[in-house]
């Protein structure tokens, strides 16, 4: 069987792989379509090696069908299709209070250990979610970003009717646009990339571009002067931390998506005392937003086919991280893992 | 009647005031006992004189006696031992999401308005509350700093059992100590001055000085590494925006109690992320606060002539002041209004 390895800064090589054979309560999958994440380019830049080990599979935004099963598995059968909730549980631990899915001893398939970049993959029966037949293997690969953003809108306690801002509207800010729409909730995202904003435009969103127009002010006119009730920082800049704090009301929540690694940034702490404002962390996601996931995903409400950028094969998956990192205004990329 | 009068920067003024007749819903109060609040001094060090208007009459942590009311007051009567709840409440606002306390329009008593350090006050029947027989007026003095931490703890959400950190051991931060004692929270209180820590751990706290201990290893000890379930941010130090991300667990929470002005501090974000972590605001106090911090005072629970450092007279209010800039390990002054 075939599989990609990223083996170092920059290099994918795709090569014959050995399909593991599924242990207990273990399965075996024929991948269908896996989509290229934030940290899988991260990874393609080098700056996860200590962690990845490379030569590596990476990859785990999987949609599969199951092909054999190992001892004691009851939740699929052969033939399933599938999405792949990536988490591997370790040891509980005190200091996680039963939040395995952010827990110490945490491991994350796709990047702790091999991904589903490859024709059969072989992962923990309890990371398996069905799929219903309403829900093709290619929108299939939606569901675990779908997931993250299912558990955002769930952390920021979103209730219809309310004002919401998305700061990024990338794969995963968009994402979190269309769950928090689901919600009955009054949408507005802010974004600097002409093509990403004419993309969001097109599919309807109320958008504001920040180096263009004078966002607060747009804001209090969108929303009447109440302002915004949640915001969610998908940005992972300085400015979207400021703009995190300027436009929430009080007692407005923001929910941090983004990954701000590096120097640590200032913060408007004086907002949270002034407007009892709150700030709350979302990582991952638990079971019950892999369900929500492929609700929203089956109700068709998504237009993914808009979502892709492109789909290639494996054997281009080289090809396909040196396009993203030339098209930052590129959404959702998949990789076609049977051919 | 004598009225104290901060006349600008680093000065009082005491002299004779015309007490004010209480209009409709008003009530004109003997003021017993003012406490000395850290806004107080900020407010004699000229910081804050475009918003005090000078010479103004200052201070708010009152307890008094109701001395005349006027037409349509119903909710005291003549000779009533009260607290005031120093809040002027202005016209809602659709951003305030109802929330009076923190509102757009909210005006503070003793800031905005002519406060307590005088022997006669006239403010609004509604921010009156009674005081029992069991609470001394020296001790109702307390009821509005302790209405503070009554809010900060309720606003954290904390439940007996957790384990909680309070940053910083000044007289809010003790108070906060106590009002977690009583909830049946395991408190353990950083500071850093040392006159402090020993009044602290004369009171039966537990108590950590950063400065000569390694901080995480002592609470991971104190935790059975469990770590912090709600910190309480009341230092308002950079050293403390850092500690209160460090300590916390998977979903801790933190409250910033501390008013952070000036420069923007750099916040661990990532962290935010990694733990899913919250930061929640917290300002003033509810009605329900001060209900809960009377009940609180009323039990005896807290030595509040311990925590007294100095009771003078209206007349003496500018020597107060002095001593309370030259002692940072000072608790709580009282002024005693009637003398």
């Amino acid at each position: 069987m075939k599989a990609a390895f990223y083996t170092g800064k920059g290099k994918f090589e795709v090569s014959e792989g050995k399909a593991v054979a599924p242990g207990k309560d273990e399965v075996r999958l024929d991948v269908a379509y896996c989509g290229v994440c934030g940290t899988d380019v991260h990874i393609y830049h080098g700056v996860m090696d200590q962690r990845v080990g490379p030569p590596q599979t990476v990859g785990h935004e999987a949609s599969a069908i199951v092909a054999e099963i190992g001892e004691g598995v009851a939740n699929v059968q052969v033939g399933d299709r599938v999405a792949v909730r990536p988490l591997k549980f370790g040891e509980p631990h005190a200091f996680d209070k039963g939040h395995a899915h952010v827990g110490k001893n945490l491991k994350f398939i796709g990047i702790d250990s091999a991904g589903a970049f490859q024709n059969s993959w072989t992962v923990p029966a309890y990371t398996l979610h069905k799929l219903p037949e309403s829900l093709s293997l290619k929108h299939g690969a939606f569901v675990e970003p779908l997931a993250v953003a299912c558990h955002d809108v769930k952390i920021g306690r979103v209730k219809a009717g309310e004002n919401t801002l998305v700061i990024g509207g990338g794969p995963i800010g968009t994402l979190i646009a269309y769950v928090l729409k689901e919600k009955g909730a009054n949408v507005i995202i802010t974004e600097v990339n002409e093509a990403r904003l004419e993309m969001l435009n097109n599919l309807g969103f109320t958008t504001v571009n920040p180096a263009k127009e004078d966002l607060m002010a747009k804001i209090s006119e969108l929303t009447n002067e109440k302002m915004i009730d949640c915001a969610f920082e998908v940005s992972g800049s300085a400015p979207g931390v400021q703009t995190m704090t300027d436009v929430v009301n009080v007692r407005g929540r923001i929910v941090m998506v983004a990954i701000h690694g590096g120097d640590k940034k200032p913060v408007d702490l004086f907002k949270f005392f002034w407007s009892e404002i709150e700030l709350l962390g979302a990582r991952l996601y638990e079971e019950d937003d892999y369900e929500e996931a492929i609700r929203i995903a089956s109700s068709g409400q998504i237009p993914f086919d808009t979502l892709i950028t492109q789909t290639d094969t494996l054997d281009n998956i080289q090809k396909i991280f040196e396009i993203i990192d030339n098209n930052p205004a590129g959404m959702k990329y998949l990789i076609d893992c049977q051919n």
